[in-house]
């Protein structure tokens, strides 16, 4: 786990984790963006369906990377952990331009590929150029701390939130998804007063952060990205507050940023355009 | 977060987490042990006592250090945050050749001291050769992973254990301390399954896993260490259980050491002496 190191002269590819409930039709900006970065219509990207249970998730965003003129547009049958150790799909990911994982459930995600062959592979190649992008659970699933579950609501309190170890593309922020949508502003809060190290990442549905090499982040999509900054957390109850008390932190920095904004993740500096 | 790089040719130092109630007055193996391999008599150790409540936790420690002979033993005043950011002893840990802290409650250290001065600083000693000892809760604080609480009972099930990002010292193995004395090894297993990435060590009372360089762990102390490796784990299901329900998990390796007993965690192997 932990990001994999990196080679000199060599840019990291992005990480692009995505809020969920993308537009995929009339005007699919995100999409249409990820094929972009990843190179265009010549690209290839494989698609890992794991977190979902639906037998045809998979397929659907195959169709709809084709439609977007993608050529080479792949399901990787990821289903069971031997797939993910010595399966027949895993050649495919050194060749791949970029990776998109699907909605679904993360712990899915993290019992499957957790330690094998194909989580390795993802850090490698990421840390040398291969994109990597993830709407909903696929979002969740990407920071080395992942949210794994939580409960609804604006404040903070004690086991409001369920952390596992996710797949480690980055250790510089936590990521939470469908974040207005489902009012989860006060679980991403708990995740980061737990050990105030990272910057927390909530994302709106229909709303991605492009996060290039050097933790720079831009927004894209039609809603709003949430970014909380505990730096100058200078007082936290969080070690000391009951299971359903409200945990007090001061000196939190939070920002709202929509289409077109940026974020500095690793100097902490957020930009309205 | 993440270990910190190290320097070639420069050993990092020992992580040393410790099972809680480690013997103090007749043979204190352990704590001998750490001074020890900090260097004697002549070595320096700042005492972390952050974890405790107590007021006189640190002070007892410092008393005893000295009693084994140690010259330069100072208790480190990290209370608040702002301590662990400018504080006036936070340069002791430059100098240190040993740092040891404290039980009590791990979120105290990761609220406290997360995302600080002091924990940048820990990290990056450690990785050209300061030797750092925790126990119990100064145990648990020190990987990546952290076990912040949880409860008891062998049989895994999912919300069974609260992780939260720890110290960041290691990534290879997840820690969990009292381990016989108060039936953890559902909890550890449980925060295993979420992830089949890491090693789990179970630490009993009064038994200490001496970590050198390359990840080579020794067992030293009264009781047991139990490894729990998920390397083979073909099948679970803790992507499907309910709150309460116990998980299936098949596959997992387990190996129980005593004193003088060997763990290669790079390689997973485990030898009996």
């Amino acid at each position: 786990m932990s990001p994999a190191n990196g080679i000199s002269g060599i840019d990291r590819g992005y990480i692009i984790p995505i809020g969920g409930a993308e537009e995929k039709l009339h005007n699919p900006e995100i999409l249409d963006r990820f094929v972009d970065v990843c190179g265009g219509k010549q690209s290839r990207i494989g698609i890992i369906p794991t977190a979902s249970e639906l037998e045809d998730t998979g397929r659907n965003y195959e169709k709809l990377f084709r439609k977007l003129g993608v050529k080479h547009a792949k399901v990787l049958s990821f289903i069971t952990r031997e797939d993910c150790q010595s399966g027949p799909d895993i050649g495919y990911i050194e060749k791949c331009d970029g990776v998109f994982m699907t909605g679904g459930n993360q712990l899915r995600l993290s019992t499957t590929l957790g330690g094998t062959t194909v989580a390795q592979l993802i850090r490698r190649r990421n840390a040398v150029g291969m994109h990597v992008a993830g709407t909903s659970a696929g979002a969740a699933f990407m920071p080395e701390h992942m949210i794994a579950g939580g409960s609804e609501g604006s404040t903070p309190s004690p086991d409001m939130v369920t952390m596992a170890p996710g797949l480690g593309l980055t250790n510089a922020c936590i990521i939470d998804q469908h974040f207005r949508q489902r009012d989860r502003i006060g679980r991403l809060l708990t995740a980061l007063a737990y050990n105030p190290f990272a910057i927390g990442i909530g994302l709106d549905e229909d709303t991605a952060a492009f996060i290039r090499a050097g933790d720079q982040l831009e927004v894209v999509g039609s809603g709003g990205i949430t970014v909380i900054d505990p730096t100058d957390l200078g007082y936290s109850s969080m070690d000391r507050a009951r299971r359903g008390e409200p945990v007090s932190l001061i000196g939190v920095k939070l920002h709202i940023l929509v289409s077109g904004g940026r974020y500095d993740i690793a100097a902490r500096k957020a930009f309205a355009e």
